[in-house]
């Protein structure tokens, strides 16, 4: 008879697995090579290079973060409380003209530090300097779908003189699958109000020849959406890429608070994963994503944090709570995304917006990334229902262990990648200078 | 030359005052028989009990929780995402029904607790069997304005047979001022549509007879402000409240979601408190309060928690971002409610809600109510503005000191009135299997 062994088991947990035939579960999670290989009582005799006890906490799913741009860290508390113009044109837009990759990779390494602490073990990510990111990715162990956004506002713009072409041409070749799959190049259009029709076409040619995903905010503001359609001859900036076949590649669509019932049900036809972001969509003044009418379209809505100057955390937790309560107090019924649904916003439906059939659960055969949560705090217990626990009460601050792919990157505050006081001091001693303005 | 002598100081922090003059300040603040007597630099060769370094951490008031029933924490998840209705009639008056005496102290002390740690020192709060609760707030060394909300639905109400209006004068004779005045008794009518002009004429008197505040919810949903106005020709319930002189008392009104424009003025025009509650508010897909309204309007809005069973944390850190993100999201302005007013709602404003003219803020010879928060974590480091930082990315989990009147009550993880353990035992032993239906 084999021995079964795992590499680590965890034992005596309350596991919500994500799978709706049996959404919670109590007893033990094996791992073994990066994939959870037991859900359920352990086998006697079973042997494991690691047991861990996590009686009274809450085994789940890593989180995953459909729409950030990590190294944004940086900027938390540089814009507050701007309006949106000036925010962006006055504030976000100089200071990040500023950053070189040396701060990006600062920032970058401090975000990655922040997801894993407060449990997201995936990230959607959209920013600058990305193939040295995926490297810095590869490295910190975090699992993440990358891409740098086209922005081709210059009639003389070309796929070659492009920054953000240029890098997915290179995550593409370099780290496509890295990491036993961890690090995905992904191609982006920034934005239908920074680019048009015939970047669209090359970017979407790009991402065919390559078989990447697309990323790209849709219809964040109304001011946006408007302008959008005035352009298009009134169609809306989801029915222009609709035509424009952008939506035939597997698309993440961040944001989408002011579509309309027609653009859902284009969504919803293609299989665009809508992100939302409800925190960075309050604070920036853009408005309140429908999706209880997402929902019901038929759209996959995953769940993202946006940046962290527009927010300002990276805790996760907070958009899977705002997501239920806004559902609830927009529409006044109390019914609407019950935690459960919120849950599975930044598991499941977020795992299918980035492409991973493996992701998002805990079952036998998925990856193994893995959150525990300790529960034994006066903000969270008692408490008569894990999912509302894990949904209303428990913050990113419950999360003690965090695996991703089978490794522990973080366990009790302690980071197994990433030398935290070395990323503060590169943060603050070289890339805060470039922020505020002065020289690195 | 006298020796100066501080029973405890803190040395080297960031200290947000909340004073407008200079609202952030580095340096010392000095604390003895329970009141800030010295902000800024700490004359040289003053002695002190105990030296605080808190270099690296904000300091400030301790949070005012202007709205709570304290005990429903032993509700937490007990009935979340039901439509409003089956919530109220179906699973938590039941539920309150069958709490005892020894119940509901098991779960005040928990939600004390719980608030101390996430940097709230004042309450008020409105539930049952408050004299036992003054008790235990008395030796916890929680500050708190406790009353028992008037429901008087029965045609045969009087004062006599009321559990309510026999606390009230309970907690007016025996805790009146007790603790050096932490504790304050007031009178409570629970709802415009819980009681009716008989019973407020008559709890008007009491308040006035002993000189309480009166607590009460105010058109939380719009079922029960257009309800009210059905029942008082049109009126709405803030204009009956006003005409019967209950306005006349120093007033705390929950919620205000629904008030009209003219509702305003009056609250304005008496000084009635509104108490934002914004989690529960769309958690029970009640709405959101307009604040920007209410402030421009001349109201003086504070925020709390609502119970445990509606939100479901006592961290009042969410309230503050959420009630900044709202006011920013419901109007699409981002520059409404900044964080510095924001985190005022949570001080001053809670501070002036309880009547309490030298709480909410840090200076000489206010409480010395105080709370330490260490910004050295990932979600709040690095950070580019004070006020940012403990609005939009700090929460309860960052409070690593919090001091009512002089005295630590909670340290790095360690209560100083309070038996955690026992006090989760009570709890879940005794008063969940009561919840739940079965039997103590």
């Amino acid at each position: 008879m084999q021995e079964i062994y795992f590499d680590i088991l965890f034992e005596n947990a309350t596991i919500l697995t994500m799978v709706d035939d049996a959404p919670v579960v109590t007893g033990d999670v094996g791992v073994k090579a990066g994939e959870i290989t037991l859900v359920g009582p352990a086998p006697k005799g079973a042997a494991a290079g690691r047991r861990i006890d996590a009686k009274g906490c809450i085994l789940m799913p890593g989180l995953i973060n459909a729409h950030a741009h990590t190294a944004m860290c940086l900027l938390r508390g540089y814009a507050d409380d701007y309006p949106l113009q000036t925010w962006l044109f006055e504030k976000v837009f100089p200071a990040e003209g500023r950053l070189d990759q040396r701060a990006i990779l600062a920032g970058a390494l401090l975000g990655f530090a922040e997801q894993l602490c407060t449990g997201t073990t995936s990230i959607s990510d959209m920013y600058y300097f990305q193939p040295a990111v995926a490297q810095l990715a590869l490295e910190a162990g975090i699992r993440a779908n990358l891409c740098n956004g086209v922005v081709a506002l210059s009639p003389d713009w070309s796929m070659e003189k492009d920054r953000g072409i240029q890098e997915t041409l290179a995550l593409a070749r370099d780290f496509q699958g890295a990491g036993g799959g961890r690090i995905r190049a992904e191609a982006a259009i920034h934005a239908e109000y920074t680019s048009g029709p015939r970047v669209w076409a090359q970017v979407l040619e790009l991402a065919q020849a390559h078989g990447l995903g697309i990323q790209l905010h849709l219809s964040e503001t109304e001011k946006e959406h408007q302008e959008a359609k005035a352009r298009h001859g009134g169609k809306t900036a989801a029915r222009a890429f609709y035509e424009a076949g952008v939506f035939d590649q597997r698309i993440t669509a961040a944001h989408c608070v002011w579509l309309e019932p027609e653009d859902m049900a284009l969504l919803a036809e293609k299989g665009v994963s809508a992100v939302h972001c409800p925190v960075s969509n309050l604070k920036l003044g853009s408005g309140i994503c429908d999706v209880p009418a997402l929902q019901r379209a038929g759209v996959n809505v995953a769940l993202g944090t946006d940046g962290c100057c527009s927010n300002n955390t990276h805790d996760l937790f907070e958009e899977i709570k705002l997501a239920a309560l806004l559902a609830k107090g927009k529409n006044l019924d109390p019914s609407l995304l019950p935690a459960y649904a919120a849950l599975k916003m930044a598991t499941v439906n977020g795992a299918r917006a980035q492409g991973r059939a493996h992701l998002g659960q805990i079952a036998p055969g998925m990856e193994a990334d893995i959150i525990l949560l300790d529960m034994d705090h006066p903000t969270t217990r008692p408490n008569l229902d894990p999912f509302g626990a894990v949904v209303y009460s428990a913050t990113g601050r419950s999360v003690k262990l965090t695996m991703v792919q089978g490794r522990i990157l973080y366990e009790n505050g302690v980071f197994t990648t990433i030398d935290l006081e070395k990323a503060y001091a590169e943060a603050e001693r070289y890339a805060l200078p470039l922020v505020l303005g002065g020289k690195a």
